[in-house]
């Protein structure tokens, strides 16, 4: 196991009926911006119960954040912010509207030239404050509400980036599970794979004698493969709606990623597929995660032969026999949530290969992955593998 | 799964060297009391690498915290604390000196008649504040390091009581698994059962169908299973140290216990073993749990057949069978790490029993468990059971 540090001091208040809590969890006399997104939370109940838990607290609303939640519409909360002194955040939505939130608390007491640079100038530039933020999450996926984690998309440059700090986890985050009983199949599907794939990008590297984060890892896929067709079968069964719920958020705290490896090429490569064709993030990765699995094959083989054996119950056959079976199980539970993929499923051909290629060479990212040795030729590969 | 509040702000620095740290994570002209033991820190070269860390702050020393930290030694580290003006203090060694320091951290900002009351009127006062406290964790067992709970023992009246607060939550706590080098075997032995008995507290009681605890919990007894024999057979094993250690952690930070029934009859009959014993706690768990799991093996059917199964892999013979071989193999483990599961191994006869029994009719105890239906007619049997 290697070195490492773990803090993660986000408060979460899980189960059904927690949104009432909200007015213990917000400082009295908060003046504060509830930040949502379409819309689907005052269909859903869920901007009821959040507007009765606060009454009596002072309230902005910044709706209209979208999926992949832009730059522009970012500055334009920065600017509400600044104009009713807002000084706490509350996130109402799924990951999109959490990291947009995030991004705002930071760029709102940004002292640089230009917010941009928090995701533009990432790893140069650091997030050393920003206001409080609290999320009430309303679509299981992404991690987002228990980690300092947030991806912006530049709507004009086509630019999907992300940055981390600290300073933006939230404070608190209710995980209300009957939130799911109301979502569209395609949002849980792509819950569902997301959270898969995250585990992933933290799991499926290679060996470094890390049982406690394996064994967690393999725990929270394992519980995604099973409940994730109970949430499909039954809207309304609370408990495969909470086990799904708490398996994501398990997914990305950070916990099971301490002192191991981490890979997020697929993560990475994904990005770009949203940005240039507007395919959502669930389905990307759906898309990339196969090709690496192919091409890094002999790179992974230890960690996609525990995979395939722990939790697949692959044990028959060679190596490579054992692997192939391994890839295919996990393209065969992807396409059993209703996500296809294949470039070629969203109507994108091989024209996209040069403008994702070029994106890393732009930005002088040379090689990704786990052992840094994926390189934009090895891009290139895993997007014509996956073309049709 | 049942509604819970999760929140767990420890900073957790894990790894060989990570001591070095400490001057960054204690704030600029703090006023420290190291809080240590019975002086093992200063042959294992703990304490002179924390000193040498610390250098330039202002550092008051206690030493001789006792195992099962005495009351009456903590009191005169409040009167330390109150007359240097102390406003951090630093724990440096096991479960018993962290528990201490906690207690030291509430009793000196007490605003009650008696300190004492923090112990003994548990539920009916509550721990609002306390000074700060950071840890460099010396043996793994007891999970103190990254808890809020604290247990305490007083000598003149041989009493054995907890206290929990989020405000006795350590600010940060250093694991270098290191310190396991130089452990002898029987702190080692009781620190493997210390951790896998507080798995079984939050994990062997009825099912409610929390696929993620359960599969954490059985991750953690698997780990301790299999790198608890590679410490005992290779002392100088960083990896084997290292899970043991994070595995120890894990096993009672909170998370496994989130939205699950808990037991902790095991530990309330044990702490009774000790108090007027002195048996080492993890010996007295050891002695406890089979006594339970045998006399609840009708309560607690389906998780003792899950543990088995998923833990032990008895899969053969009917339920009975197989509870019988799952307790024989819990048996088993705890006496291969040496530690004996009879009163009778401990030099104890039955004039014990009516003493623990007694103890609970005076405090109003009538009843314990996951389910509130244990006895103190069942604690006699139990007691009974484990005689010789």
């Amino acid at each position: 196991m290697n070195n490492f540090e773990f803090y993660n001091p986000v408060r979460i208040c899980f189960g059904k009926g927690e949104i009432a809590k909200l007015s213990k969890l917000v400082s009295k006399g908060a003046n504060i911006l509830l930040a949502y997104g379409g819309g689907s939370i005052k269909r859903n109940g869920v901007y009821d119960q959040v507007i009765a838990a606060l009454k009596g607290f002072k309230i902005i609303e910044f709706g209209g954040i979208e999926a992949n939640p832009h730059y522009e519409t970012l500055m334009k909360a920065v600017a509400v912010v600044k104009e009713h002194k807002i000084d706490f955040l509350l996130a109402v939505g799924g990951g999109s509207v959490l990291d947009g939130t995030k991004f705002i608390a930071a760029a709102a007491l940004w002292e640089g030239s230009d917010p941009w640079e928090i995701l533009s100038r990432r790893g140069e530039v650091n997030v050393e404050k920003a206001l409080p933020i609290g999320t009430v999450l309303t679509l299981p996926a992404t991690g987002s509400e228990m980690n300092g984690n947030s991806v912006v998309t530049r709507w004009e440059t086509h630019d999907k980036l992300a940055f981390a700090s600290d300073h933006v986890l939230p404070v608190f985050s209710i995980l209300d599970p009957e939130v799911v009983f109301s979502l569209p199949q395609i949002q849980v599907a792509n819950g569902i794979v997301d959270a898969f794939i995250h585990v992933m990008e933290q799991y499926l590297t290679y060996p470094v004698n890390a049982p406690i984060q394996d064994r967690f890892a393999e725990s929270i896929l394992t519980t995604l493969i099973e409940e994730g067709p109970k949430v499909f079968a039954d809207r309304s069964s609370y408990d495969a709606a909470a086990n799904f719920m708490w398996a994501a958020t398990m997914a990305l705290n950070g916990l099971i990623g301490v002192g191991v490896p981490q890979d997020w090429a697929t993560h990475m490569i994904g990005h770009e597929l949203t940005a240039f064709h507007g395919i959502d993030h669930g389905q990307t990765l759906c898309i990339v995660l196969p090709g690496i699995m192919k091409l890094k094959r002999e790179n992974k083989k230890e960690k996609i032969l525990q995979y395939g054996e722990r939790v697949w119950k692959i044990t028959k056959g060679n190596a490579d026999e054992r692997i192939d079976a391994t890839i295919q199980k996990t393209i065969e539970f992807f396409e059993s949530v209703g996500i296809k993929t294949k470039l070629a499923d969203y109507g994108v051909g091989s024209e996209i290969i040069p403008k994702v290629v070029n994106r890393f060479i732009e930005r002088g990212i040379k090689v990704i992955g786990e052992r840094g040795d994926l390189t934009t030729d090895d891009i290139a590969k895993i997007l014509e593998m996956q073309l049709k």
